[in-house]
């Protein structure tokens, strides 16, 4: 079993009201491959530029995940900076820069084109759709898409939607996606355009999983300290097809549901500190405790 | 079992992106008392004008509820006016008239003093208190409050607190009152505050409850239509409480929890109509079919 994630792989600079950091591991495709390797194979599809530490690859090489399709290519790597104000509900954007990223051309290598899921993080619907001419038989596509692409490509995101089996994305995109206000609406619109599954992402106030018939709501895992949201969409998504794929990408009720609290405890490291410093020190006994308790905490003493 | 309710008995007049309505049935002690009935004996203390149409209180009796501590004075009742925009969040006033609210003194009939069981909806803080003069050995003290408290008499507010074991509020309430923007540091603020037990509601993102060790995370209902939220926490709070005063104040985490899901029940039904429109419709089957798919797509089959 092995998933091939296509996205960012980028440098933030960010400020929260507990503290900033500069040039910090960042992007879609970095937390969505970090967090899917605590369940299965993994493999990159991106670009770097020649100033991107070495150091930020060899983290992701210790997952075990396959560095093949990550391109070095002349120029900066991606940087994207913003802030978060106190209650960080919303990434404000202060600059980004895409860099090596203007001119990416995703390519998969020999090694991925058999994967059995593709997870296509929210880069333009033209390279999402590329990816896919690239992959044999892939038995699950998953694919996430933000608020640029909605307003200027809404044409060939439609077309995307059509290809993908499980779609992964925020209220506020779901909501400009369709323009429905209800997120219950809004799911039910966007499986009407294609995909069988939906996930809206709530952030602090959890998800929404839509499958054919039912619709499972999850809280997300309560935490005292929130210090920096910034990747929690791309955790959860990780460890959400993470889980999927290592369960054979059986698309049943029970496994989606579970793959549903899979991602939010996994989310819930990302978002205890600045980039990936919470999330690399998880450790698999850790995500079990969570994913107990967040069971225990939800669900009734029968 | 018995629960004394304080608090407003209202007209509303009322504009969501789905329709409008001019001096409908409202009022937080309204609400509550209609969904705590589905559960326990309820008796309420409020005012209204004589200008209240004589089929509102027909209604509540209709259901068992004690009306012998609403008093009827001079003048009109309290109304309410505002509106919803397309997110159906925030509750915009247009207008309030206290009208005979203005003058209102709680008196408690002396059939009501032994009730076990207090609910203090979002009133002065200084009426709140003087009810807790009035009851003699109430097990559970439960009780609301509002922004303009917060802002205008936190000193007495603060005195509330200490006499009562169960505080529901919602979110913005919990950020003023704490200063904390997350919501399980403002949760855990508040216990701190005297409640041992605090409920912080979220509107369509749900609930969560603070008990002594645990917190215990609930989504809302997910609903395809929602209509108007106007009364959805005072039902929320009425199933909650009704149900905790059934299972006789015994407050246990798993007591509570379940009063979770049936304050989370209630409030879904008066969503879905203005007024109390929908909920006077609810039958019993209704109630338990909502608390079973709840409860089925919160949890993990095991």
């Amino acid at each position: 079993m092995s998933v091939v994630v296509v996205g960012s792989v980028a440098l933030d600079s960010i400020k929260t009201p507990f503290g900033e950091r500069s040039d910090v591991l960042g992007g879609s495709a970095t937390y969505f491959s970090y967090a899917a390797s605590f369940f299965t194979d993994v493999k990159v599809v991106g670009v770097v530029g020649k100033d991107f530490p070495a150091r930020h690859l060899q983290l992701l090489k210790k997952r075990g995940i396959d560095l093949a399709g990550i391109q070095t290519a002349d120029g900066d790597t991606f940087r994207w900076s913003g802030y978060y104000e106190k209650d960080l509900n919303e990434a404000k954007t202060l600059d980004t820069r895409l860099n090596v990223f203007q001119t990416f051309k995703p390519v998969l290598p020999e090694t991925y084109r058999d994967a059995d899921a593709v997870f296509l993080a929210n880069i333009d619907p033209d390279l999402q759709l590329e990816v896919l001419t690239q992959v044999r038989r892939p038995k699950l596509v998953a694919a996430d898409t933000m608020n640029l692409w909605i307003a200027t490509k809404k044409n060939r995101l439609t077309e995307l939607l059509k290809r993908v089996d499980l779609m992964v994305l925020n209220e506020g995109e779901a909501r400009q996606l369709t323009g429905e206000a209800g997120l219950v609406k809004a799911g039910r619109r966007i499986q009407a355009m294609g995909p069988d599954y939906v996930v809206i992402k709530k952030g602090e106030h959890g998800a929404l999983l839509f499958c054919r018939k039912n619709v499972y709501p999850s809280p997300a895992y309560p935490l005292e300290d929130v210090f920096d949201p910034t990747g929690a969409g791309d955790t959860f998504a990780g460890g959400f097809i993470g889980y999927l794929n290592k369960m054979g990408n059986r698309l049943t009720d029970d496994v989606l549901h579970r793959a549903l609290f899979h991602g939010t405890v996994m989310a819930s490291f990302t978002v205890e500190d600045f980039s990936l410093d919470r999330l690399k020190k998880v450790k698999p006994a850790d995500l079990l405790a969570r994913f107990r308790a967040l069971t225990r905490a939800v669900a009734l003493k029968s």
